[in-house]
């Protein structure tokens, strides 16, 4: 594997409330230099739950999504807080977004989204040993609560408002470590 | 479900060569006014491509990533251009990311990365049939190109340089897919 490239200068170009840009001039091994543009993520990164109700199932949300202009049906997650760990803000998206805490919180791994352009990341935790506990949040409605069956993810996996990257990925992981569980 | 908040205003606030940051406002059906920040993407979407070299082997790269300034082992991808197919745009992709071009393409489905506050979306396009064919590309320095047996995927995800969601689902969902067709 080569070097990593070197970072000759790093810039903010832009900067608004919720996004900061910058711009890296870099110079790989081979000697090449090139100006790259990067999203310099919130610090303290995010996180994404899996709450398992139970052996089977699974709470996700439907939620207005700016981005793309529709509701969309995904896994529940949050920016993690400053003085925070990770467990602890997996807990409270929970009871603000679904309205269940859990006795069992586990780390299982982290994604990134766009390593290319964006430094974001996030923690994905399992939640299980659920019971109901809500936290107000800072949503602008009622977000709607949907369980869905992990022996029925193709059929989620075919609606036109399931198209999470991340969600998706931590749904496939965590009915492949149940079967393996189980299994076992 | 609720009715879509309607767009009260929409004003860019912030552009950079990669990068448009739009401001929304939002009126939601319960009367709640909200402000939000998003990011426009490009407005021919991306590719990611699932290359199948043999029965069970695809193929991945490993490639700097400025984002999160490590090298990363993913799926090939990459900007549709301006009257492009996707379809002929996952070809392109292959062809100067990995060096082979197929004669069997197909758009499996395709994914978001954070529709909260991204547009972007990116089709999946499984490729099979492969030959050896390169194309130039833009790249920096040349691209690492990895086998890697699907059957050895949990393998990959314990890696701490295979993070990126969007690859990590859409190998989840190629992997059941064959294994469906295997026993049919």
């Amino acid at each position: 594997m080569p070097e990593k490239p070197r970072i000759l200068s790093a810039a903010t170009i832009a900067r608004t409330r919720l996004f900061h840009v910058e711009q890296v001039g870099l110079e790989f091994s081979n000697g090449t230099v090139v100006q790259y543009e990067r999203l310099q993520a919130s610090s303290h990164g995010a996180v994404l739950v899996v709450p398992l109700l139970e052996d089977d199932t699974v709470l996700l949300i439907r939620e207005y999504a700016a981005g793309v202009h529709r509701y969309e049906l995904a896994l529940p997650k949050g920016l993690i807080e400053a003085g925070e760990d990770l467990l602890r803000a997996a807990n409270r998206e929970l009871m603000e977004e679904v309205g269940y805490a859990a006795r069992d919180l586990r780390h299982l791994t982290s994604f990134t989204l766009a390593p290319g352009y964006l430094s974001h990341v996030t923690h994905v935790v399992f939640a299980k040993d659920l019971y109901p506990q809500r936290r107000p949040g800072d949503e602008p409605e009622e977000i709607e609560v949907v369980p869905w069956r992990l022996s029925q993810l193709p059929a989620l996996l075919s609606r036109e408002d399931c198209t999470e990257a991340r969600s998706i990925a931590a749904l496939y992981m965590v009915r492949d470590m149940l079967q393996t569980e189980a299994r076992e």
